[in-house]
């Protein structure tokens, strides 16, 4: 299977960082995204703080880390700004988090175009920036740490082959 | 030390509930309690499930269990009764929820009148009325599974002496 | 269900004790007891820590905590008093242990007494001196705790009666 | 820093296993050895249920797993071999175990040949044989997936290289 390039992302707002990156601007680094909704417990209780977990395991000049905020429910309770930044606050986030751009029909339109099932979604897109992973639920630490290396050392191995040629 | 009657509670709203409670009624059955804020992280990984445990392990007609939702910050994000009761769904949280009644300096009431420090912070009351605990933070399952106990069968204790009298 | 009467243990050697304990001399607080083997993972990994955290949770003089070894398989290994002592310094157990006697077919004198099934078993015996639990498998933190609390009262209350009169 | 060649291990016997394996014989996969004692609680409850799910989580045509029991401590508890293949049988290990040759003075072969101060110690040995990680204590899940990951993507660079010239 030919991994598909993962499509740009629809952002409506930017948190945690003055330059709004894109995958354009990352391309080179691993990216390690986790599309998330403040109310999902799932989210709040494991899937945030194994970002976090991820952010701290590896280096920034290699994988990049970000979080999209996904609001497919509850928009009236989760869609504010306000009440984002509190939640980012409280629960210590620090790397950047995109608010995906909502759409006509009230589903958000980076949600949409991966084709999201809900949230957590965690999604893994490589140096090249091609789409390698994207598992929504549970994935265990050993199996995703596993995955995000493997992907970063094949983005090592290009830059080897390039500096040699 | 003798353990002084718990203050009544100022609530705003009641939530998950038909008939809004008070101490009042709860009188005869220990009341354990969990004063929360729905962006505290420790609230929601640690506090409020092991309430639920609470509700679970301990029969309904001896130990009434409740949430009090006291906003001391954030109040624009965690102020509103929308969100709360977003937040409330997608934890699955069905016993009775109270919101602690604003005061005219940001400080909900009952937050000010039993002196809490910060959320989590578990209030045990017994079924005379009296507040036999408050512990701000986190407190081990089997201790808190212990005291719950113990002043349940203080209560069972009294009826039979009144029975027996 | 009226509670009978916890039959005596029938126990080949002592450890972690000058003063070989017995349901006799216990008579007067509350006992909880814990039947293992070593060589069972659940016992290693969950039992004996939980009976580790009721001997911090609980005061000596209202709570005596023991723990029983009845091998009923792999007498070759488990049976031996200096893999047994081994095994109790490196999990830094302190507490009483008691050795099960064996029994002429090779299943522990104790265990057969009290009709155990397997290990871990989890046995409460009241001020009294009856056997008011025997758990097979797992209990979580909080209900143990609850009947701990429970049983210990009942006996405090005996103590206040019996002041009383 | 240069990794250098993995010393040979020096075994006494192999359990779980008909064609007893060796360094030599697993070139071209990378190795992740725990060395264990079966006294030691942390290896009971963290590091072997950690390798375990090392095992399940890699492919065995690219990663090997194994355990060295490596007593050097309370010999006369866990120096026999019955004692280990009941522990074996009860933990439910199933890949290769091999037994540390004791040296004359009573501290095993291997664990002096690494240079061990104790256990658990976990070895990553790369497909050429070369010694990537030596680990004393814990290591989190996210961080071995990685690195074990990052040696094996070295392998099959090193394969395709080969393949292509």
């Amino acid at each position: 299977m030919t991994p598909k390039t993962a499509p740009e992302w629809q952002i409506a707002e930017w948190i945690n960082t003055d330059q709004p990156p894109s995958l354009a601007t990352w391309r080179g680094r691993s990216v390690v995204a986790l599309a998330f909704q403040m109310l999902c417990p799932g989210c709040v209780s494991h899937a945030l703080p194994q970002l976090q977990r991820v952010r701290d395991a590896f280096p920034e000049d290699q994988v990049a880390v970000a979080a999209i905020h996904t609001v497919f429910e509850h928009h009236e309770a989760q869609g504010r700004a306000e009440v984002l930044r509190a939640f980012l606050h409280e629960n210590r986030i620090r790397y950047p988090v995109a608010v995906d751009e909502p759409g006509p029909d009230g589903m958000p339109l980076t949600f949409v175009d991966y084709g999201m099932q809900g949230t957590p979604t965690l999604l893994l897109i490589d140096a090249a920036g091609r789409l390698r992973m994207q598992k929504f639920g549970h994935l265990d630490d050993l199996r995703l740490g596993a995955v995000i290396a493997s992907v970063v050392a094949e983005a090592r191995q290009i830059d080897e082959a390039d500096a040699a040629s």
